[in-house]
């Protein structure tokens, strides 16, 4: 709760900007008070501020209208996608226009000799994965959530795939935006590589709808590989799975996903999905490549697993068995849940180097030990980032502030160990505080940046910054 | 030359600031003539512009010092590294200090667990891999000079390797940078992904030290693979060649380099290097992995290359042939010179969708011989980036004013082919006016930032932007 207050509204220009809108846009402006909560909803512990009116938009056109008429009232604007973000990155503490953009749902062009695709940004990831089905194409990038992918740039999300296929930083080739001004821009071409001029792409994915509003996207796409293999294997400590994940990626081997699960998910995940798993560290592989590409390489991470004291070691490449230990991992969050019926999952986010990986995870268990919370950890140990999912009662005051206590611990170990405060949720709401602390004097220029993109402070007001 | 001219000089300033660094530095500020015209010095058509001193830093707090004193008399601060910039970067059109960063040439940190290292910017990428030899590990990005890292950065430099393992932008993991007020700050951390804020890593790579002098980078690193194979084909025509690379990049072959010599080119390397290669359009690739990967993923592309039509094809794992190979085209440049004795080269740099790769450099090819240039192309295919080296007469003013229009007509028909004015050269001086045209509203954007960042115009004044 700490860090989310309301700001101050500009009631007489929100009253302007709605009284328009609804003129411009019919039944596609919602005022209902369920919508609008929908609106401001996120999957988090953030409580609930919602906008004054929602847009569905179906055009960039319909986008710039909504900015314009808010940029000549300073009136604020909520870029929305599908509300999973997990920050409150979506919510309007000073009230104001949620630009609702599910309706721009169009794949606009797909290039598979460039490999890559021009969407609309309400498209999420499993639609653009659908309709690429005949292509033999994928786009890679999967956060926990069927999010839409304007949404998934706006954050920088990532997901498992990240150790190999990078996250929406990378992936993103170039962006449509409605500036706060309502001018729309584009950031770049389809080209693969450019060095001309600033990387306004870079600046816009990340940027959590405080520069603009996202209205196109052009995406990276690949290959789906000739074949994959899936490895998993248990180890005695977080400790020794650590060390394979540093060896493994020393060694080259080109892995695709390698996701770490401590104890306490295995439990979870070994009641929920009817598994038998060893209740202790477990790391999940998969590769990509050829037939004997993926073997060779599920072997070699074999050889290093067994160095480092893993036990268990299985490979497989049949689809059926592969699906199984992902559908496994993927339904960690709900499996997580059984733990505690009636508690609230609270997901939290944190990326470190990997040579700190261990002691980060290992110290989290602790302090959490400590506080007496149950925290199972999840993490994309392939770039250092985990999740602590805290189960809390949401109606014990005294362990919701425990919680809170101990999300901000995991934010200053993480700095103390070289790493960031967030690996791919994003700071929205939850994490301005602990932004300055990362960020010290970068901080002021990220405000600086804003007021020169937006100086009149109306896109997604009260996100990523003014905590200082 | 047409793009380049003198800024207004403020030549008080100027004065008062060598008086202050002289005393500050003593010999490590130099205003001798040729000092000065070496620091102005671009490998490049574009006119020397000396700036009025040169300052030897060898810390942060140095670097930090000259900006400060700069940013009190409002007078212009150019970054420096190696020289080795092709659009005029390091020129001085309103006077100024230049910062020569080479002896800030230390690598501070090598992260072996986490594939990282911490460098001054004045390490070249060659002294790196040299500092790296002993750990198994090797830094990717090589651009054709041995260039600072620094530079590298700030131009958003890459070369034959990006089509696998990308360009600066992806593999800088944090700066430190001297803000134009003399500030120092970190734009990120060591975790190798982040999504806290914007992202301001990305804003400086490429920025072309007009947001801020770069004084330290955080770099990402690679195991050195098992293996390595080199192939080369032969190909009917240039369309073909680009063919084999398509198909190539859509298998998902990871190739570690693609490189293309059309016939102009294979001429001059036969001569330069005494080989014998068929004078027709040839790529040069390499695979990086096992020894049964490279091994596979070369016989994969000569599948490829003979479906499309392709001849010739060899590959090696072998460290003598394959370095033969890349040494001749590493020598490219110079064998070219061979062709026009007593020629000037010009490198151009343009990129676009690979599918439209074939028909820019065919209509580059045309369009230099109706202009009667000689213009061989060389090209990081993997990436649709390509060279027309221009060899012209420095003494004839028609032909180098010819040159000059095929340039920016490169530039034009790069943009009718969804492509970028620059690959990996950068703006500089040279390429302004064309950034304009393929920005449109985003180049507005940049202005805006440069102005909140450098609100006084001091660093690096006269590149990139202003041409609007």
């Amino acid at each position: 709760m700490v860090h989310v207050s309301s700001l101050p509204r500009n009631d007489t220009g929100i009253e302007t900007v709605v009284g328009i809108l609804r003129q411009r846009f019919a039944d596609r402006c919602q005022t209902g008070r369920a919508i609008r909560e929908q609106h401001g909803h996120t999957t988090t512990w953030i409580p609930n501020q919602p906008p004054d009116a929602v847009i569905f938009a179906e055009t960039t056109e319909d986008v710039a209208d909504v900015v314009r008429a808010c940029a000549a009232h300073r009136v604020p604007v909520i870029p929305f996608g599908t509300g999973t973000s997990l920050e409150g990155h979506v919510n309007a503490p000073a009230g104001g226009i949620s630009v609702d953009t599910t309706r721009m749902n169009r794949v606009l062009a797909v290039h598979p000799e460039d490999l890559d695709a021009v969407v609309q940004p309400g498209v999420t990831r499993k639609a653009l994965n659908e309709h690429l089905r005949a292509t033999g194409l994928f786009f890679p990038i999967d956060p926990g959530a069927d999010a839409s992918l304007g949404g998934m740039a706006a954050t920088r999300a990532s997901g498992t795939n990240a150790v190999r296929y990078g996250t929406m930083r990378d992936n993103v080739l170039s962006l449509e935006v409605v500036l706060p001004s309502g001018e729309v821009i584009r950031t770049g071409r389809r080209a693969k590589k450019s060095s001309a001029g600033y990387d306004l792409t870079r600046l816009m994915v990340g940027s959590e709808g405080t520069l603009g509003v996202i209205t196109e996207l052009t995406l990276r796409l690949y290959g789906i590989p000739e074949a994959m293999s899936s490895a998993r294997c248990t180890f005695p400590s977080v400790e020794a799975a650590c060390n394979a994940v540093i060896l493994t990626i020393q060694m080259g081997i080109p892995v695709a996903r390698m996701e770490l699960l401590d104890a306490e998910s295995v439990g979870a995940i070994n009641g929920y999905a009817g598994l038998d798993l060893p209740v202790a560290p477990l790391l999940l592989l998969e590769f990509h490549g050829s037939s004997a590409g993926v073997a060779e390489q599920a072997e070699a991470f074999g050889d290093i697993a067994s160095e480092v004291g893993g036990t268990g070691f299985t490979w497989t490449t049949t689809a059926e068995a592969r699906n199984k230990l992902w559908q496994a991992r993927h339904d960690a969050y709900w499996a997580m849940l059984t733990l505690r019926p009636g508690a609230q999952a609270i997901a939290t986010d944190v990326c470190v180097p990997i040579s700190n990986l261990a002691e980060a995870v290992t110290r989290s268990q602790a302090r959490a030990a400590e506080l007496g919370l149950l925290s199972p950890v999840l993490g994309h140990v392939g770039d250092g980032n985990f999740h602590n999912t805290i189960l809390v009662d949401p109606d014990d005051a005294e362990e919701r502030a425990k919680c809170d206590g101990f999300i901000s611990w995991l934010s200053e170990m993480a700095l103390e160990l070289d790493g960031t405060i967030t690996g791919e949720h994003g700071v929205g709401q939850g994490k301005m505080l602990s932004l300055v602390k990362e960020t010290g004097g970068a901080a002021s220029v990220m405000s600086a940046i804003k007021r020169a993109i937006d100086p009149d402070g109306i896109m997604n007001p009260g996100k990523i910054l003014g905590a200082d």
